[in-house]
């Protein structure tokens, strides 16, 4: 399959490469040219894509996700974190079975698409039957470990870590991992330690999200969350922070010490009342920040530009600094830094070589104009509306409103309302 | 001109009344039966809308904005709010001609279809250029007067007011008002509460929006900004507070007492790093909220449901109360509160004898699934992405991606490019 889209404004997002007007050569998934327009040439194209001048970019990394909680968008919302996990949320996920996890992470690729996503760390129980969803729907896949005390072992952690990372074709692939300190314990991390260190592999885990998380960890350990779990050897080999709100100064150093990276979140540490994370810190130490959706239970949606506004806007207010945070960062928060934190070395930026994960954006929308500073555009004004296009390893999976993902909208938002309504009622 | 939209749900705003399956019958501009759907009659139609099942409700009102600033779009971000209105923002805004206004206007009017906004509350100079973009595009819009030391005067004010106030049908009106306490002296300020008494008509001004704004009026008045111009009469009739984001207590019991209201505008008071307004004491205090966009020089979108988000997430963030705005009370704010504020008492709510300003949201998107609670998925889900159609008055000026406003997108794009670059340089 040899796709050719031309006519395009492209921001590669390489170090120091401007936008400019040229072409995308595409072969098997894989980039095989980015730059100015090449002369004419026999040569067999599958499909030819005029950009219009629209402007083609890699795709936005969601790097912190829970795809199938879809079913609970606007259920039990206006409650604190720990009162919404512990009686609304997680007793309605123990009556979910395998096949709704297949319809409602189908539901969130979906949603992923039209924000211009085009792949997700995803951090869920029953990970074969989201496997079989993303596998359908042409999406790309990171998994995370999720286990906790009250599921999942670090045996069946090693055995998917192992499966997923075995054909490095696959759109899936898996990073170890586990729920959160808190609910989580320290022989269970101990082993999970064991498990990463036997891997050299880096560890992703909740942490700081709540004040009172990190309180009660001082009380029982006398350490952060970041502390003691470094301190049992989780970060031997680097990991990620989801949240990382509430941090102590000795916190950011652990972090560069161990290059941990965090995943904000800004839109559910709002709605949850959670707080607002040390964006700019975390930049000026150096520490690599990448963006997530979070879960559609509580954001509630699955939108990387509420995100990007939201990521620069909340730092410029709380620093009372408008110059926090510009937005050249975010853009590379939300595409190249997303990427090294889930591993997807070859779907960062767009060159020669690389995953052909990209979106187009419609610059031709009264929120785009004029056209006077396109990356500022995209990260100040953007919305879904202006995603025209979405491309997972070389395949159009989300174009002009439609999508290419095998299965019909109207099939897979029935399946969803039957399993909310089964679990929640109606 | 009949109009009949069927097989939709419903949400009017009006006061305890739920979204409902139904249909809405429009004549010339005007409602005149929302409800149940009716048994088939012999009735000629001009057009019927087939909803699908999705959800029709009132416009938003986007309360405070500067339309023809979208030419300052992404130019110079990143700059403290004192220094980059007097240093950039007045200079370039110097430049402008009538004919700039127009085409910058319409640009702006585009943006608010895009995003469900029916009527706007506009703040700037050369009205009459603004106000032919309005009429040719059937948008509706309330202009606010905008004089301060620097440009306009009372005489031209109340002229604009007779003028514009004169014709109840028409999509134009009228409100006092001016820019703000610290570009405008006592005399001037004295003359205008004049003008407002003697129409016994309310006053809107920007107000507390920076804290620097708030010290200064302190050090020249030891009263805050909102003592100071109600001490001057400005408010004996009401009126409104563009921001109000630096508030004292007393300026609450003030604004309670002579029935001031205030326009939130979030993204905006984030971006240039200006505060959160206290949005929650403002409903706790029984005080009129409505939500604007502010102009997009410093939004830098025309964007009603990044707001919505916003109103609600900022103050559940700030109070540390996840229960804090619950999400129909950011729509009333967004539609109902707007209304209100902007002088429109017929396009508040769906009901007959209301003027026909609705939107239809399209809730077969994936961030609309599954339709668990529809007013929550609006507020913290939504985006313009999930508006279907916008009608004014009766007349459609935006659906499903076009637009009907007499004029090619193409057209008003590139004579917004033109007048950038003309002004700011490529």
């Amino acid at each position: 399959m040899r796709t050719r889209i031309y006519n395009a404004r492209i921001l590669t997002m390489e170090k120091g490469r401007e936008i400019f007007h040229g072409e995308i050569r595409i072969e098997d998934g894989k980039i095989l040219y980015v730059g100015e327009t090449q002369p004419k040439e026999i040569f067999e194209w599958d499909e030819q894509i005029d950009a219009g001048g629209n402007l083609v970019m890699p795709g936005f990394k969601n790097a912190h996700t829970h795809s199938p909680m879809t079913f609970l968008r606007s259920y039990a919302d206006d409650m604190k974190l720990q009162e919404w996990l512990f009686d609304k949320v997680f007793p309605a996920e123990a009556e979910l079975t395998g096949e709704d996890i297949f319809w409602l992470t189908k539901l969130a690729v979906m949603e992923y698409l039209t924000s211009g996503i085009t792949a997700a760390f995803d951090m869920y129980k029953l990970k074969e039957d989201s496997a079989r969803a993303v596998r359908e729907t042409g999406f790309r896949m990171v998994f995370c470990g999720d286990i906790n005390d009250f599921g999942g072992t670090v045996e069946d952690m090693e055995q998917d870590y192992l499966s997923y990372n075995q054909n490095p074709e696959s759109l899936l692939s898996y990073q170890i991992g586990f729920h959160a300190e808190y609910t989580t314990g320290k022989e269970l991390m101990k082993k999970i330690a064991a498990l990463a260190e036997k891997y050299e592999a880096p560890v992703y885990v909740h942490c700081s999200e709540t004040k009172r998380e990190v309180e009660e960890c001082r009380e029982k350990t006398s350490m952060t969350p970041v502390a003691y779990m470094d301190s049992l050897g989780l970060f031997k080999y680097g990991g990620g922070l989801f949240h990382g709100v509430h941090m102590d100064d000795s916190d950011f150093t652990i972090m560069k010490e161990r290059s941990i990276s965090v995943v904000t979140n800004p839109a559910s540490n709002l709605k949850l009342a959670s707080g607002i994370a040390p964006v700019k810190r975390y930049l000026d130490m150096g520490i690599t920040v990448a963006i997530g959706t979070d879960g559609p239970a509580s954001n509630n949606c699955l939108d990387m530009f509420r995100e990007m506004f939201l990521t620069t806007g909340l730092q410029k207010a709380v620093c009372n600094d408008p110059e926090a945070v510009p937005a050249m960062d975010v853009l590379k928060m939300a595409t190249v830094n997303g990427a090294r934190v889930m591993g997807l070395s070859d779907c960062d930026v767009l060159s020669a070589g690389k995953r052909a994960d990209l979106i187009m954006i419609d610059l031709m929308q009264p929120n785009m104009q004029p056209l006077h500073n396109i990356e500022k555009n995209i990260v100040y004004s953007g919305s879904k509306q202006n995603i025209r296009m979405t491309m997972i390893n070389g395949k159009i999976v989300y174009r002009d409103g439609e999508f290419f993902i095998g299965e019909s909208p109207e099939t897979v938002y029935r399946n969803a309302n039957r399993i909310a309504e089964r679990i929640l009622g109606s």
